[in-house]
């Protein structure tokens, strides 16, 4: 039995903010401790309340931060890294001309590893322990990506990409090699360490009825794996689907129809969707990952974040950074990006609601809230430290590095999120250990 | 006389790629000289040219850089330094709940000089070397930048804020003394060193008719200084002035009327203008500052740049970070939410274009192509030296330092404006002189 404690002021959420109250959402502790027992969360508590019961234990402090849970990426690619920022197109043109060739390249597993490797710093350094990750078509991609992130000890889920039409040849499969794949692929990897596997057909433009079919069965003999795919992300895309499959009844019907709806399923963007399938989603519990950055990128559109988060009708959202159709891996910068959206729509976030997408309601929205998400006990211990005042302009912003209110919080984990990005995660800790941390505080020797 | 010379790849514009060919818009020198005397531009060739005729002068060497003319920032409030990134409302709201109150701190002439010392700096750390400034309704509040931008050399254009009603008592004028301290504020500093005045409504709902007509008044006794307002950022904006102006044939004309529409006006934002509006403005030839950053970030609208820049009906365009509406000081990270503003239009933006109008576009907007903008002979010296490789994933999205022909660089500089931040800026140099350089660079000892 290991036993570890961290000093700090701590923020996690215990509910919604978008249905709760903040008073009843919101757990911060200016002077909290953290008790670890074998990289899980023993208790949470302030420091005065627990000092004594675990007066032995060292403790590793952080002044003049603040520690969150690990945030979670509920949407990203990491094949479309290099790829980032490519020029001048939509959604399908943008396929084509850029993320196809480089997809390509991950036939390669020496290079599908290396690649894998790089992106899992990056998500570590922007204080992402947690993704729903999309690889390539090759099933060696999915081997070298659950291959790094095994290595660092990492909560990711993964899954072969599915495509047997509209792509190169030398990205396409075929419904019964994907079904075999990836069947061979689940019982490889789902469930392996802290490893789980999702079923991912791209989208419904470059998977046949049939595959989608089979891929639908694959689901049912393995019910506790994910479904992971894109829908109603651009006009174009949808129109294309409804041209590709002129019997369904809509973009969401041809996922329906072949099984793929479920309390596992997650679909990335929802920017087009219809009223109807905004009720299916919520009747079927399933999930959208909102990926803000993305979707102005590329010109999709504003997704209806409020239509999600109705009281009515509520979805399952997660916050997604969509690397390489997002332009970061932060998730403050999509949180800041998901804030602007809703400004345009006439709505708004504030920064609890910003952060519960990122934390807890990111674990709700992959089902995983159960293992992760918060601070409560029992559960696993991704977590990073925050600097409010990593830059001058954010240290004029923020003042005090220690909010004595919900409302000062409220206001520094919004500047935080506004203008933050790698540089506020001071450190990030996987399972309790100390994972990442940035040389900028390595050198200056803060804590 | 002193000479200077100055080696690396260059980058600057001598047409406007919106109207040119790249060919005959970008001038790009993969290993080019930059000679300088007293200041000012002499030449700049490639290095194989000129290496000989000016072989005795020492040569600073910025090996695998890019370096550019100063990012010119059309927009910006420096008194809202430290409210940046302030939740949760649109325009109106935003101004009573946050603006206002701080600016009310300007009075403080020595607060004032501190946050002007800061905003400065955080504009020079950030690349731009020429801003058009919006200062507070308190004549040392002028005073104060303009001191401080004296002891740094730099061409600033700045001014008294004029407001004479619908703002709290403690920071109107009144039409008489906002044309006396206007009028005594141009005659001690405009053309003093570097820098030039501008007459500063803030806008029509909070100045009267009669504050605009003295303006418009001033306007014509000084008709070399610029006026500098907003105009049309926001619906319930352009509401708020029909009501407040009802003989007005629309938002702009209570400006026309007052005298205020000429070459050397510079109006901010423009997101709800009539079709009438741009016809005017580009009649008047007039310049918009066009604010992405902000323009999302209080849910103002997208901007339509196809039209301001189109061929039958130009309008004078810069690019504004229009800090504290503004979410960042980095003119690479507005030059990107423009480029988001455009793709949600459904248009695009070429990185040549964002960054002709950071740069030539932006002194051509504010009436400065004859002074700087670019590296021709006789122009002011204020240039950037950019890092393509500044962080780990622009490095990998960059592999070369140096782009070898003008699709590698479109391709280069779009990875950078959309990855780049204050970290890709690795120096900033004032008249030949260095003004900022990253303490990055200076520990690794680049060049």
């Amino acid at each position: 039995m290991s036993l570890k404690a961290f000093r700090g002021a701590f923020l996690d959420f215990v509910d919604d903010p978008f249905y709760a109250s903040e008073a009843d959402s919101v757990r911060y502790l200016p002077d909290g401790l953290l008790l670890l027992e074998d990289g899980k969360v023993k208790v949470l508590g302030t420091y005065e309340s627990l000092q004594e019961s675990y007066a032995g234990i060292p403790i590793t402090a952080y002044p003049d931060r603040l520690i969150m849970p690990g945030f979670i990426d509920t949407h990203i690619h990491f094949p479309q890294t290099e790829m980032i920022a490519a020029y001048g197109e939509q959604l399908l043109e943008w396929l084509d001309k850029y993320t196809f060739p480089t997809e390509g390249k991950f036939h390669d597993k020496a290079y599908a590893q290396e690649i894998a490797s790089f992106f899992l710093d990056e998500l570590l350094k922007h204080g992402t322990t947690t993704a729903l990750v999309f690889t390539a078509v090759y099933p060696q991609s999915v081997d070298a990506f659950f291959e790094e992130a095994s290595r660092r000890h990492l909560r990711m889920i993964a899954g072969k990409v599915l495509m047997d039409r509209n792509a190169p040849d030398f990205l396409t499969d075929t419904p019964e090699t994907a079904y075999e794949e990836s069947k061979q692929l689940i019982e490889k990897w789902h469930k392996h360490d802290r490893l789980l596997y999702a079923i991912t057909p791209r989208f419904a433009v470059t998977s046949s009825d049939e595959q989608l079919r089979l891929a639908g069965k694959l689901l049912a003999e393995f019910p506790d794996v994910y479904m992971h795919t894109h829908i109603a992300e651009n006009i174009k895309e949808v129109a294309l689907v409804a041209e590709l499959f002129p019997d369904s009844k809509g973009y969401l019907d041809v996922y329906d129809r072949a099984g793929l709806v479920g309390t596992k399923s997650v679909f990335a963007h929802g920017v087009q969707l219809t009223d109807a399938e905004f009720q299916r989603l919520s009747e079927a519990h399933s999930t959208i990952a909102f990926c803000p950055t993305s979707n102005l990128f590329l010109g999709s559109g504003l997704f209806n974040l409020k239509k999600a988060k109705s009281i009515d009708q509520p979805i399952k959202v997660g916050l997604g950074t969509d690397v390489g159709g997002g332009t970061s891996f932060s998730m403050l910068e999509t949180a800041s990006e998901a804030y602007k959206v809703t400004q345009l729509r006439g709505e708004t976030l504030s920064s609890f609601q910003a952060l519960y997408l990122a934390t807890l309601g990111g674990a709700r929205a992959l089902s995983l809230e159960n293992t992760l998400g918060n601070f409560e006990p029992g559960k696993e211990a991704d977590f990073i430290v925050l600097d409010p005042r990593a830059t001058p302009l954010m240290a004029r912003r923020n003042p005090s590095a220690i909010a004595t209110s919900l409302p000062e919080l409220a206001d520094q984990t919004f500047a935080t999120i506004m203008l933050g990005d790698d540089r506020a995660i001071h450190a990030t800790y996987i399972m309790g250990e100390l994972a990442y941390e940035n040389e900028a505080y390595r050198q200056t020797g803060a804590a």
